[in-house]
């Protein structure tokens, strides 16, 4: 998605080897106009397919698959990351690893929300270890439900998450895929 | 908002005197239909005054905060409540006591997104006790910005929140105001 990858090139902020800041539209302050763009592409990417329901984790994946949805024209369901008190009924768990904490945590979806019939398509913000992605498949797959796909928006392909993935056979579509970050430098696929 | 009333009659729990759980539609699944009407009455509420940026805190706000921000063009920010990894850069910081877990924590925006020339208007999902959008105000005027108006979607008026807000002085718009939870019955004013 060129005006994605355009955006990213103008205002990404590369740090280290393999992070690249994009705060200043994506995942901090969040522009409203580009995420109507993105959740365009993602419909246009997954016309063929029947989607019932998106979902995501909290936080910065929330922004946008609510944008996306209203292209789709279906409701969100969010992971959540932390205990909540309001959280008491039954629940779907997985255990996911932070290589950015060190550590793992646990997702939670309540059960009702996702039923055997439902076909998911589960978006996210960033692809780098699939380690988020992994777990609200898990989520999926325990509820019996159908993962429609998977809808990224930035992929960093440097890192191991689309065969993460892939070994599922799931369909991944990343908008941007970033092939290195090496040197300063932002190289797209 | 009448049709937010009929949904929170609907679809809401009661638990205890002054729980109601609204997760099937306003912060677990997303209802976005329903927050595509929400973000509509926000902009009519608030059309006689500029805005320029939404503020919102993660995690539940940054739904609302989007759909919303469709209605009057502008971008989002959220608050995070963690410390992050990528925003090392300077921020405006507030600690906001909560008294579902009964201990503080820290909000924080990049300064880079809030200049003295702005109208923030915050929006959040749930107004109890005020901390949160007090933080949030906080956040604003360390900015030297200006605060628009508080929208809430819903606001429970038998705990402070709004007394502790309208101490100063800012206009405050809540779509569905409950007076009393009392024997698991939803009495809104």
């Amino acid at each position: 998605m060129q005006l994605l990858k355009d955006r990213i090139k103008k205002d990404g902020k590369v740090s280290g080897d393999n992070i690249v800041n994009v705060s200043s539209f994506l995942n901090h302050q969040l522009d409203i106009e580009l995420f109507n763009e993105i959740g365009r592409e993602f419909r246009r990417r997954f016309a063929d397919i029947p989607v019932t329901k998106i979902l995501t984790i909290e936080s910065s994946g929330i922004a946008i698959a609510c944008i996306t949805a209203q292209y789709f024209g279906v409701p969100v369901i969010f992971a959540k990351k932390h205990e909540a008190k309001n959280l008491e009924r039954a629940v779907y768990e997985s255990l996911v690893f932070s290589y950015t904490k060190n550590k793992p945590y646990r997702i939670r979806v309540a059960q009702e929300f996702m039923q055997p019939e439902d076909h998911v398509l589960i978006i996210d913000d960033f692809l780098a270890c699939g380690q988020a992605v992994a777990g609200l498949i898990d989520l999926v797959e325990q509820a019996g439900a159908k993962v429609a796909g998977v809808g990224i928006v930035i992929e960093k392909a440097f890192q191991k998450g689309r065969s993460a993935i892939e070994s599922n056979a799931y369909r991944i579509e990343s908008l941007a895929v970033i092939e290195s970050l090496e040197n300063g430098r932002i190289v797209f696929r």
